[in-house]
């Protein structure tokens, strides 16, 4: 029997639940374990039943495991989830609170008999995502194996002149021909002042001498992703961005030597967010320090200094510190690294900082 | 003043909303006239405010038009929202039932004081998009136009042995060095028996001899995106695949020459679908005719044979018949077309099909 569901069915039972409709198309990717677009699921113990539309059924009738039935949607989704709770005689039915839209709920309640009761949740297929499996852990490796290529490739490849756009074109071709189905996010490439942006959108900037250029890159195989972040630089390295540099990448190393099993992950952020601080730029590190990562580029857990729950072996994470000065530059050096039992493994360990 | 946010001021007054929390990207781009993500906004005739985080704000300070108010969140974004509306004394506010989630409309319901009614509603700037103004339709043209010198760049690179997702990747990076800031959606090549599925997702699967490649792309230029598909063949081409080619290109032809403003949307998709349905392939024809494009790749009018209402000058849709035999093949020949003051004008008319 798949697991995947055994540990769905387990955490309805707790939430007195006996059916979920979900929506989320990264939880519904990972519990049937094909990457979906467009589709809904109802899990039960009576049946579980998988529903999308004419555009996406026959490629789902080959690939869809034998634990999911196959339904067509024709006209209203929502009056079909409805109608579907019904026939499998449903009374307490969880749909997730983050990923139905205020209207769409308004329609699956209104087509469902008195009876049914809607019950918002949150995190219930989110939680099981958290701990990585053999197999996922698999993917994701494999995924950071080409992001680390790609990085590795495309540091022989800046120089000035380039616009911001063309390095993220040469990245997208690249990574396809190492066996990404896609960039997981819109590739940052961030040069110059563009780089104290924390989330810059890749402009038609030219690449200039004596600036940096930070790239923010992420794949996605086999429906599982990547995030890693380096700052390279072309031409004569300025005094003032090799100290930021040093600052941010022994902040890295501090983060990424606390962890393991049972260790508050606000304590994680601390470690880096503290020695940054010390440093004197505590106020220009305005973001969390990493975030988990698997079928989304960000699920839980967030590593935040807000987030007092402890590490858990299993758990994929991003440790990323950084530093932005506004108008001048910015640095993020971005690992994932992988809770283990024992402790740590950084899983872009390879890749030069 | 800003034309769009009088419109949006006179259409929020026939619903008598004083305020609209306004969620969706989209219309969020579509309003500042910048790509804005991660981003609220609340419009109201007394103040606009634009809210996002630290990952953004720097970029807004530079680029959000002076109508707007930028305001950090910190925090809870929801609760911002509710003390926002709060601030600002309104009484009646929209918000959007399509791209609130149920949990973000509950968490904003529980931060807003007594007194403050939150209204579903949708399609208020959706209503406003359906129509393009020069300034968009120019942006669109050009996001046609770098689809065009694509489509013509890949045919002469299309070979036996290459992977579908090596295609992908070499029209990610074309489309970056013609100025697209990205590709609209996963591109599709579709190869051989792949074409039949009408959205195939992008394999490892060689191109074979004697087989079409069906591909499926768009662009982003300055935000506005384009759709438009072809299908080449490698090799020698069947007689019924011939046969078929000509009846969807009929059927595109037909649909294009029969747009006018006036005209019910139901009678487009009639003048393909019954063409395709007298040469007997009706059943293979399993979605709509097409849909309008702009901000989103789709975005209304749906060009149903469900949709009655009549077409309007400055909509701009795309015409994509198609047939497919599962298990055999598939065609769509998907252009892009404006509704003029007079017709129509095919804007990918320069494309061969």
């Amino acid at each position: 029997m798949n697991l995947l569901l055994r540990d769905t069915y387990l955490a309805l039972k707790k939430k007195n639940l006996d059916g979920l409709i979900v929506s989320s198309e990264a939880n519904i990717s990972y519990l049937t374990g094909y990457t979906c677009r467009d589709a809904y699921l109802i899990i039960s113990q009576k049946k579980n039943i998988y529903l999308t539309d004419s555009r996406y059924i026959e490629e789902m009738k080959k690939n869809l495991p034998n634990s999911f039935s196959l339904k067509k949607i024709n006209g209203s989704v929502f009056t079909l989830i409805a109608k579907t709770c019904q026939n499998l005689k449903l009374k307490r039915v969880g749909f997730e609170e983050r990923y139905l839209a205020f209207g769409e709920y308004q329609r699956v309640k209104q087509g469902s008999p008195i009876g049914i009761n809607l019950i918002p949740t949150h995190s219930i297929i989110e939680g099981l995502r958290e701990i990585k499996t053999a197999r996922e852990i698999e993917k994701i490796e494999k995924a950071i194996q080409i992001t680390v290529k790609a990085l590795n490739f495309i540091k022989g490849y800046l120089s000035v002149g380039k616009r911001e756009i063309e390095v993220a074109g040469e990245l997208e071709k690249f990574i396809r021909y190492q066996g990404a189905s896609s960039s997981a996010f819109e590739i940052i490439i961030a040069s110059g002042p563009n780089s104290s942006y924390p989330h810059h959108i890749t402009s038609q900037r030219k690449l200039k001498n004596n600036q940096p250029v930070l790239i923010d890159l992420g794949v996605t195989y086999k429906g599982y992703k990547s995030d890693l972040t380096r700052v390279f630089f072309l031409g004569k390295i300025t005094p003032e961005f090799r100290r930021v540099y040093e600052i941010v990448l022994e902040a890295n190393n501090r983060a990424i030597q606390g962890i393991k099993p049972g260790v508050k992950i606000s304590k994680i952020d601390y470690f880096a967010r503290h020695y940054i601080t010390q440093k004197g730029y505590g106020g220009f590190f305005t973001h969390n320090l990493g975030h988990g990562i698997g079928q989304e580029v960000h699920e839980e857990p967030h590593i935040s200094a807000r987030e007092d729950s402890p590490l858990k072996p299993g758990q994929i994470v991003t440790i990323e510190p950084a530093i932005y000065l506004p108008g001048k530059f910015g640095i993020r050096l971005e690992d994932m690294v992988l809770v283990t039992k024992k402790g740590v493994s950084n899983l872009s360990g390879t890749l030069h900082k």
